[in-house]
Formats: C-alpha cells, structure tokens, sequence
C-alpha cells in the first residue's frame, strides 16, 4: 500500500465531504478539538487556582486516577499553579469531578462504550461517563476548555454531550523501515490520547527490519533488525501505556509479502533463493513466504502463538499487500503446486495462504484483518478489510457485509496539508450506504508509513495533522470548517507539547544544525514559506538516499502546512477578490514580497558558510524572484496598468521555475502567484464582468498546465 | 552545602585567574572546546563526503567500534552525507583512523590515561591514543573539527597534542530533589563525554527523595521517593552507558544528614522523634541518623553492601553536610553517648560516624569521599575532601595530603553567567601550593542541584554552561579569554543538540506554553534580555513554590547568559568608549532602546490573554522605561547637552525600580545603563579628562550602592 500515488490522490479528490449541515462553526473562541457531538455554552466560569481540587468517584480505579492526575499535572503545568495532589474526599466540594459508572473493559476493545458528559458551571466542572475510558476522554477536553484573560484561568461554562462517530481511531506507525524507540512511541500515544484516537495500528515487520524480540525464533530480531527493535518487555511496557490512556494496540506482522527481514534469518520461509539482505532502499521487493510448504505455516503459528502472550488486542493485522508474485511465478515446485490444486494466478494462492492464515488466527482468538487486496472471493466475513486504495473497496466490502477501517487519504507520509486531510470523510453523506451497511464502516487511521522518518522527525509529520485527521474520526460529519480547524490546530499543537511532544521544537533545532548557528532568522523565513514535495517524490528529488541516510535536510525541518505561503496565498485571494481597486492587502503584500526579494543576500552568504545548505542555493533564488515578480505584479495592479505580454511571458517564465521542485521543496504560494499575474493582465475587464465572473476567469487562466498531479474521480 | 550564598559569591569573587600566560587565544576560526593542550594548525584540508571512511586498529574493542560508529552518524547527521557503516579494511586507505594502544581499565579510573594525538592531513584524519578512553577524547575533538565554506565540508589540517589538566572533570546531577528520568540523564552523559568530563557524581538521595531501589530496605524507594526513582536495572543501564563514554559514575548517599526520606522509610534510623514526612520545600532539615546505636551501622553496611554490587567506581561519596545538630541535641540517650565517650560538640559526634562509616567503605573496598565538613582531626589520609565552602580548605587539605576535588564556584544551580565559572580554577597560578601538594588537586566538579529543575528545564540549566566550566578543568590555565569562550561555546551548544539535547529547544517550547501561541516574537525580546536571579534568590521570588510546583515560568524558560542583555552591555560600553564623540554604536543602540520602548503595547496585550505571564506584566514596563532611559541618555551624549541634576534623578529612579528583580528576573543591563547616565552627566570632564581616567571616573560615579551581593574574600 506505498506505491500508488494516483490512487491516492484520486481518492483525495473523490472523497471531499459534499454535505454540510445546517449547524455552523463552533463558537470562535473555543479550542476543542475534536469539537463534540453537542456543545452548549452558558454562562458562569469556574476560576483555576492553586486551590482548585479534584475528586474521583463511582469506578474510581487505578487507571482513571492515574489519569486524573496526569490532567493535574498538565493543568498545573499551564497554569503555573500548584494545586493538591490528594483526591478531594467530597466530591460536591470538589472544583472538578470525575464519574466512571463502570470500569469498562480491561482490555479496550472496539466496543468500549467512550461517551461522556461535562458540564462546567460556576462552582464544579464534572466529568459523567459510563466507563472509565469515557472519562478519560472528558479529561481532555476539560483540559482543552481552559480558558485565560486578565482575570486569570477558568473553565467557561458549558454543557458538552459527547460519543464518537466512529468506533475506529487509529495511527498506523511504521517502525520497520525506520526504528522508533520506546520514549517516542510513548509521546505518540499521549497525542494519541489528547485528541480521542484510539487505536495504536503498530506496522512491525518490513523489508527494511524486523521490530520485535522473538524468543521462538530470535535471528528475526538478531539478524532482521540491525540491533534496532523492541524487546517483549518494552512491548508490554508499551501496550500497557496504551492501555492506561484506552488505547488499543494492533499491531501488524505483514505477510506474504514485505518479509525481507524475516527471509533474511530464515531464508526457509521464502519461495526464492538466497541470498538475502536487508532491504536499505524503497519499493516493493520480490521476497515472499512460500505458501506450499507446511513449514511456512508452522512456523507462523508458532510465532504467533508467542506474540498473542503479548498483543492482548482482539484483532491481528496481516498485512497482506504488495505481494508482486514473482518468487512465485519462477520457483517450479510453487508453480507446480498451483497447477495441482487448479489455482489460476497469484491471487488464488494468496487467497490459500489467507485461509490458512486464518485459521491459525482463529485458533489463537484472533480477528484477521488486512489491506484491501485480501478482499477476494471466499474471505470469511469476519475478516476486516482495511482499504489503502479508495473508499470503494471499503464500501464494496461493506456492502457484502465485511466490516471496513479507511487509510486511502489518511496518508500523512505523503505530507499533503492538514487541509486536505481533514476533507476526507470516512463515510460521507453520499456514500449509497443503507444503515447496516454504513455501520460497517468502523472508522480510519492515519497512516505514518516510515521511509521518511526517523527520531527527531516523526513527530512534525504525526503532528498537528494528525489532529485535524482525529477530528473527522470523532465528530459530526458536519464540522469541516477549515479555517476554523487551523485556527484550532495551531492550539492543539502546543497543548500537545505539554506531553513532552517534539514536533514543534525540533524544526528550529535542525535549521540551527543546518546552518551551524542560533541565528536562523533567515533561514526560517525560506523554510516558512516552502512545503515538502507531495506523495513519493521524495526519492526522485533526492537521489542515493537509502535507510541509512539521516534525515537532517531542510525538508526534514519545515512543515507539511507552510504559514507563510498559507498567509501570501490568504492575502493574495482576498485583494483579487477586491477587483478592480486591488487595494486589499495591498500594503501587507508589498512587505512580504519585499522580504523575499531581499532575503537573498543573507541567505547566500549562509549558505557559503554552511555546506549542508547548499542544495537550497537554487531555492533561495527562485524566493527572491518570487518577491520580485510578486511587487512586479503589484505594481501593475496599482497602477490599473495593464502590462504587455512580455512582461506576463517574463513573470511566468519565474514562476515555471520556481514551480519546479528542488531539493525535495516546493513553494506552495505559486499557483496563487500566477492569479496574480493573470489579474494584472485581466484589469480591463476587471471593470467589466461581475467579481465573481472575473476571479473565475482569471482563475481559468492561470490554472497550470496538467503534470499529471490530478486524477480521476478513484 | 546548599545555603550558603556568601560564601559561594566570596568564592567567585576570590578565585579570579591571575595569571595569564604569553600563549594568546586559539585560532578564531577554530571551535575546539575545550582547547587542547597543543594546537600547530597546518596546511591541507580532508574533504568530508559520502566517500569518506573509518577504520579502528589496535585495541580495538567494542567499545570504541561504538563510539567511532557514534560519531560517524553524528558526522552524518550534520553533514547530510551517508557513509558507509562497514569500517575500512586498510587503515592506511581510510580517511580517518582511530587507533588505540590498549583497552585501557574495564571500569574507567581517576587514573585513566586520557591523552591522545589528532593529526589531520590533505589525506587522512588519524587519532592516537594509549587507551581506549583517550581516543574516544580524540573523537569528540575530531567532530569540533569539522569545517565547511563553499567547497563542502572539510577537516583542516592540524596537528594536536591533548591531555587533561585535571584528572576528576565532573558533573553533580541532584535527582533527590527533583527525579530526572533515565533517557534525561543519559543525554546529558552524551554531552560530558562531548565536552570530555569524566564523572558522574550522581546526588542520590535527599531529604526531598530517595531514587534508587533497594531489594534489602525496599521501603526506601517505595515510601521516600513518592514512586520516582531508579530500579536496579536502570542504574546497571545508566553506568555501563557511562562506561561507553568513559564516564565514571561516583554515587553520594548523603548522611548523616539530608536523610528525611531514609527516616520517612525506616524511623528507627533517626535522632529525633517520629512521624516524618518527605521534604517538599528546601532549606535544612532536622532528620539526623543516630550515630549512637548499632542498628544504623548494621543498616548502612547491608545497604552499602548491596548498593556496591550496581556502582563499581573505586570512589563512594558520603555527603556529610549540613547537618545541623539538632536532634543530636535534643536526644537524651544521644547526649549521654557523647557525654561518656567524652565528645564535646556534634562535630565530634559526626567525626565518630564517619569513622566508623570509613570502616564500612573499607571492607567494601571503597574510597570515602565527603563535602568539606567531614576535613576534621583525626580524617584519614585516604578520604577525598569535596569543597563546597571554598578554595582554602581544599589548599588547606593538600597541604595536609589530601586529595581534594573543587564545586566552590562552579554551583551552576545559582544561575550565575558562565564567564564568572569561567574565571574560577581550581589551582590559581597563586595557590602558595608546591607541586606535590598541587598534585592532591584533583579537579572540579560542576554542581546541578535540584531545587528549581525538572526534566524540561535541568538541560538549559547545565548546557552549555558546563562546556566552559569542562574547558576549565581539561585546558590549560592560560586559555581564559571570556569572548572567544562564549564564541566558541554558541557552537558547542549546537553541536550539543545532535546528541538530542533539549537546552536550546526547551525554551521556546516554554515560551510558547506561556503565550499559548506559537507566535512568540514579543515574548522572546523579552526574554532575551533578562536572567534568572542569581544565588538563592528565587525561593524568596516564588513564594509557595514547592517541589510539586510546576517549572514552568518565564523565568525557567530564559537563559543564564542573556544574549540581549550582553550585547546592550558591549554596544554601551564601547559607545563610552568613544569619549568625548559618543558616536560608536549610537544607532544599534537607539533602534535597540526604541524596540525596548515600543514592546509595551504588544506584551501588555499578550499578558491580558495569558495570565501564566501575569507575573512579568512588571518587567514589561520597566523594558519600556528602560528603553525610553536609554533613548534619553542617547540623546543627552548626541547633543553633547549635560543634563540637569534632576534629570539624572529621574533616570536613576528608572534603573532602580527597573533594577529589582521580580517574578525571580533581573535586567543585567541595568548596571551599564547607570553608567550611560553618569556618562551623559560627566559629559564636560570627558572634554578634559583622558580617556581611561573618564571611563574609571564614570564607572566609579556609576557603581550601586552595594546590597548584600558582594562578600570578604572567603
């Protein structure tokens, strides 16, 4: 599920949320994200202090005050005060209060009933819920209500009745192409929790490593994994982390395919000739379990009849993708088998192998789920389909009764905005559903797939996105607002600090490296204003980068939601929407324009001193150009000057080239630019047409020639 | 040896270098740190590419294969080259050669020999050393040497000749308390071994906690940590990764005082009458062992026993400070011990316990090692004197044959800059010792007491402060230039950062939390130009700060070494410097003083919706007034006007209400901004007077009433 950058991308333009309701935004000023099912506001606000206590009541046990206190700490850790450690001993007198009718389950399940109610008043903010789990969720959103002005912190008051839309949260983290250690998965799932997903889809086995500590078999982890994976310990220590905070754990060991590392210590397994070697570069590789041999099939129960001591969770991920079929298609005794059981193509024997596979689940209480290509003729219906390709897959399985969980544009590796992301609804409105059918839809996970990532990065490609992605898991399908979940986002993000996250910090921290300085004033005006290259250009852009290489380039360090070029392309919109003065924004352009014209001389000279800077050189050019043209524009547009072709060949011959990615980085704000552009040459009938005519019409002529970036509609 | 600012700042004050030898400062182009031995830089540069290779001979163990392929990724990871990971089979093919006569000691020793030769040509980059240890020392070296212009990344050509000025170059981390998680210290064993610091002394236990776990006296970590501490596992963990790095580990249980959370666990340890409770503020306490009774030795030896079997550094440090007395005092059956075996005060009676704790430490083949309180009659020659109170007892103890280690002036707990730790060595020029009794100096030790730091704050604390204070104890004497030192330790700090240190990161991470935006522009102005008030202030700043108390103000968020404050400072003085014309720097001042003037408005807003920043609304205003001073003291020395006696009043009330500290901040500016007014007012004697004569005249006329700051020379 890696490759198919179109499929994705059609599934992106396919899938936008057609419907919205009647309900508006959420009130402006609240920070709730993922906004719930119901909110009310009302007046009163309950101040914070150092006095402010807690109580714990009804299925008060160990994971729900140990949750609390976690709250506490991060109150105080806003606030600045200090506040009791001891529960309040009666709860009417308590400033917050929090109920669990039950405990819910100890494992969580897929099922756990996470609703809850918060009412805040002037006097108690109390959280009601009917697990345990539920309450944890109302904990975070007690914690996204704070609220300060010059009088001091306070919860406003409000009456919140919340459950999720979807049963199924997830983030799915890669750790076999690039290993993460324990303390970042650990921060990942205190985000995890902040935001309500809830599901850990933990991608274990590659072709680039083998994550896991097998004692069954230890050259998997000896040999599979460079000395880079987890041990049982950690696992456990992990999955109870999980627990603490309602979070289930899936993890995924992907078979028949994708097994690189586990051919490399047991060659046996595979349906090709050794040697082997750990995969250190990116696509889909040939090795693959070879599906005849009883071997292959005792040696997977076994191992998994170890994991299952460790991965409590009710379902077993198998992967089941990619699998190109060519060991299969050259190994004589495979053939030969498939012509003996009457099987036509490779897809008949992965379909065998899965039905083996299942039945080894089955015996170890396991629910199999896979990526779509296990959605073949015959799959028990028990089986989840878990869709990377498109929703039609889901929705196909759905309709024959197969229970579903959506990746296709969920794929935060591809490093497409949060925009785009958050327009993708698992189940929109006009889906051709019935009710049983849509309640297959168990919900989505983000899929952090790790070619890109390592330690000090994966948290800027987690984070924020992937809160804006929690929000459409959560809630009603009608909050979509973007500008409204950006204004959020950016909230979120530095709450999400509070747990120690990194994906805020280490951006400056890898500019300062690059330029071997504290002084990145410079270089964060470049880095603020480009985006990494979408989907998988990545690799082409950066030639001979392997596993190995560290990911300390400057498209390493800027975010996937440029501010700059989101606020030039804001500007830009509305002062051509303010046809035919162009006065809008005016001022403020001119400014930005003027800094990126003039960035160049400090930048250069950086770069001269920074080697590791310089394949940015020709970006830093292209910045300035940009800055030129822009005032260029600007000028004409002041002026009611309507230039000669010439100078509109001249400006888009800058922009072609600034269009042009470098170094793996692209400048968001160019299409935007080429309006501009094209406005000042459509002056004229600036004073003719009717404004919205005209901005469609310039639109219309800038829009660039196709590169093959669209799609069709899946 | 906690409380005792005066002496500490009579330290600093008396402990200046004295001499400085004909060898002036290195090469500034260089960010060597510390300085070796001997420099002879040399034509020739090694170019760095993905071409380049490493090979170890000789010794060559696993540990340092570990370190060099340590150093190779942190090569890679600044450079944004990828090397291949196999090391080299020819050495004389490599581009760098790392050779090692010897292992070296297993456990590290005060004795390693830690010298070794960097020789870098047009071809290859070799280390030698006798010992492993030695050229991990090289290694950090090589990658300080590391070089880029244009042409790429180079090593130039050098030829080194290193050792350490002092064997014992250490680091005090107090996780009594406050508790610093195992991947906290870990990163900050990278960043000694970085900067080539050699021990650990790790502050164990206080009345604020006991962090380790004990199988013999569980109830210690389970009743007097408040559930933080280190499990036997974790302390195995910690010491073989500082083993690695050749870092000794030297464990301190402090007794027979700072036990509250011993006596918490096991009463009948203690003097005094029960019940205790852990320690949640600071200062000292009651809570004495009872040195009368067989039981506390029985208790001790078992539990020194057992604790002897994780540490296996030759060295045990007792602590033996601060104990006041009073329950000794105050115990009747205590008093009748002292009585019959006729001791006179509680000296006598602690001198007593160390003795017979002397005896225990010997069975377990331990050195003693306690804070100078235990340099009493009767100590025998193999104790270890650890001088928190000054330079004299330590020359005092040599001179009687002690080996001494030096903290007095390295207390980086008291926030002081780091040019004044700078300036203090541990064997002046004029220490009046002869060379046997010089040869008993052992070394330093910087000290990081816990009072005021938690795992998001302890890094900025240490770093990169503790680089210079490394430099102090491993170059020689003569290197002690003060701007090449802050030069070449802004380059440090960052290079601190690819060993994932969190000291340069953390602060905006605070910044942000405080603002609650990301957009902290006006925040860091601010921040840049104050500093943590210096000494034991802080506690009489915060008053109802606790150890539970969040870290999270402004003050924990800004620097020791305000860059803002200290480049005011230089543009001041160098403007005064140009007397009678006060033209040099006018115009960096103004806008400096303008931007000062102008943030008003924007941070007073800033605090009205951030109440976490009520605290500095304050501050915020005598910036301003600060600004709007400096622009009146500008203008008086541009017009060459002298002002009136009440104008000089009036900007005098200014600095002094801006000279305050509040919310634990200070302006270090404040003092040179004193003498920019005595200077516009002594405008006429400028005309008269020479230049040096005026500048002394006016510092003299300018210096503050003094408050309590200053101290005798000890």
């Amino acid at each position: 599920m890696r490759t198919r950058l179109l499929l994705f991308i059609g599934a992106l333009s396919a899938l936008c949320v057609s419907d919205i309701g009647a309900q508006g935004p959420p009130a402006p000023s609240h920070f709730l994200m993922p906004v719930p099912a119901s909110v009310s506001w009302q007046s009163g606000r309950l101040p914070i202090s150092n006095a402010t206590t807690v109580a714990v009541t009804g299925a008060a046990d160990d994971r729900l005050k140990a949750a609390t206190q976690r709250m506490m700490r991060r109150l105080e850790s806003r606030t600045g005060h200090t506040m009791s450690r001891a529960f309040a001993k009666d709860p009417a007198a308590a400033a917050i209060l929090v109920e669990a009718k039950g405990p819910g389950a100890t494992i969580p399940t897929v099922d756990e009933d996470e609703s809850y109610a918060l009412t805040a008043t002037g006097t108690q903010l109390a959280i009601r819920a009917a697990t345990v789990v539920g309450a944890m969720r109302g904990l975070e959103t007690a914690l996204q209500l704070v609220s300060g002005d010059k009088d001091g912190f306070y919860f406003p008051g409000v009456q919140i009745q919340d459950r999720p839309r979807f049963r199924w949260r997830g983030l799915l983290i890669d750790v076999g192409r690039h290993f993460e250690p324990v303390d970042v998965i650990k921060r990942q799932l205190d985000a995890m929790a902040a935001v309500k997903l809830n599901v850990l889809h933990f991608h274990l086995s590659e072709d680039q490593g083998f994550r896991v500590e097998s004692k069954k078999f230890p050259k998997l982890h000896e040999l599979g994994s460079d000395g880079e994976y987890y041990t049982q310990d950690q696992l456990k220590d992990i999955i109870e982390y999980a627990r603490q905070r309602g979070i289930r754990v899936v993890p995924e060991f992907d078979m028949p395919g994708h097994v690189t590392s586990w051919v490399v210590a047991y060659p046996e397994l595979a349906s090709g000739p050794e040697p082997f070697s750990i995969a250190r570069t990116y696509g889909v590789f040939d090795p693959a379990f070879d599906p005849t041999r009883e071997f292959t099939y005792k040696f997977i129960d076994t191992f998994i009849g170890e994991m299952v001591k460790i991965f409590p969770d009710a379902y077993w991920h198998i992967g089941g993708d990619e699998n190109n079929g060519k060991q299969w298609g050259t190994n004589a005794e495979i053939q030969a088998f498939m012509k003996k059981h009457g099987m036509k193509d490779a897809h008949a024997l992965q379909t065998h192998f899965n039905q083996r596979l299942l039945a080894i689940l089955k015996k170890h209480n396991k629910r199999m789920m896979g990526w779509d290509e296990i959605f073949q003729p015959g799959l028990p219906k028990e089986t989840v389909v878990h869709s990377w390709r498109g929703q039609k897959s889901l929705f196909d399985a759905a309709k024959q009764g197969y229970d579903g969980v959506l990746s296709a544009g969920y794929y935060i590796d591809l490093l497409e905005t949060a925009a785009r992301h958050y327009a993708v609804d698992p189940l929109p409105a006009n889906s051709g559903l019935t009710d049983a059918e849509a309640a297959h839809i168990l919900g989505g996970e983000a899929t952090m797939w790790g070619e890109w990532v390592g330690p000090d990065t994966i948290e800027s490609r987690i984070w924020p996105r992937s809160a804006a992605i929690a929000e459409r898991f959560w809630s009603p399908r009608e909050v979509n607002d973007e500008d409204d979940m950006y204004r959020r986002l950016a909230r979120v993000s530095i709450q999400l600090e509070e747990l120690g996250l990194q994906h805020e910090r280490n951006g400056d921290m890898l500019l300062r490296r690059l330029a071997a300085s504290r002084d990145i004033a410079a270089l964060k005006l470049l880095a603020g204003v480009v985006e990494p290259v979408k989907g998988y250009q990545r690799g082409g852009q950066q030639r001979g980068q392997t596993t190995l290489s560290p990911m300390t380039h400057l498209v390493d360090a800027v975010s996937t939601d440029s501010p700059g070029a989101r606020e030039a392309r804001r500007l830009m919109d509305a002062m051509l929407g303010d046809a035919p003065r162009f006065a809008l924004n005016r001022d403020r352009l001119r400014t930005i324009f003027t800094t990126w014209r003039d960035s160049r001389k400090e930048l250069d000279a950086l770069i001269e001193r920074a080697p590791a800077l310089k394949e940015v050189a020709p970006l830093v050019a292209d910045l300035a150009d940009l800055g030129t043209a822009g005032l260029a524009s600007l000028d004409m547009l002041a002026h009611a000057a309507t230039p000669l072709p010439e100078w509109r060949d001249a400006q888009l011959a800058i922009l072609d080239r600034a269009g042009r990615p470098k170094a793996a980085l692209e400048f968001p704000m160019v299409p935007m630019m080429r309006e501009l552009v094209f406005g000042a040459m459509s002056q004229a009938e600036a004073r003719t047409m009717k404004p919205d005519e005209w901005r469609a019409h310039v639109k219309t002529l800038a829009a660039p020639p196709r590169r093959g970036r669209g799609g069709g509609p899946q």
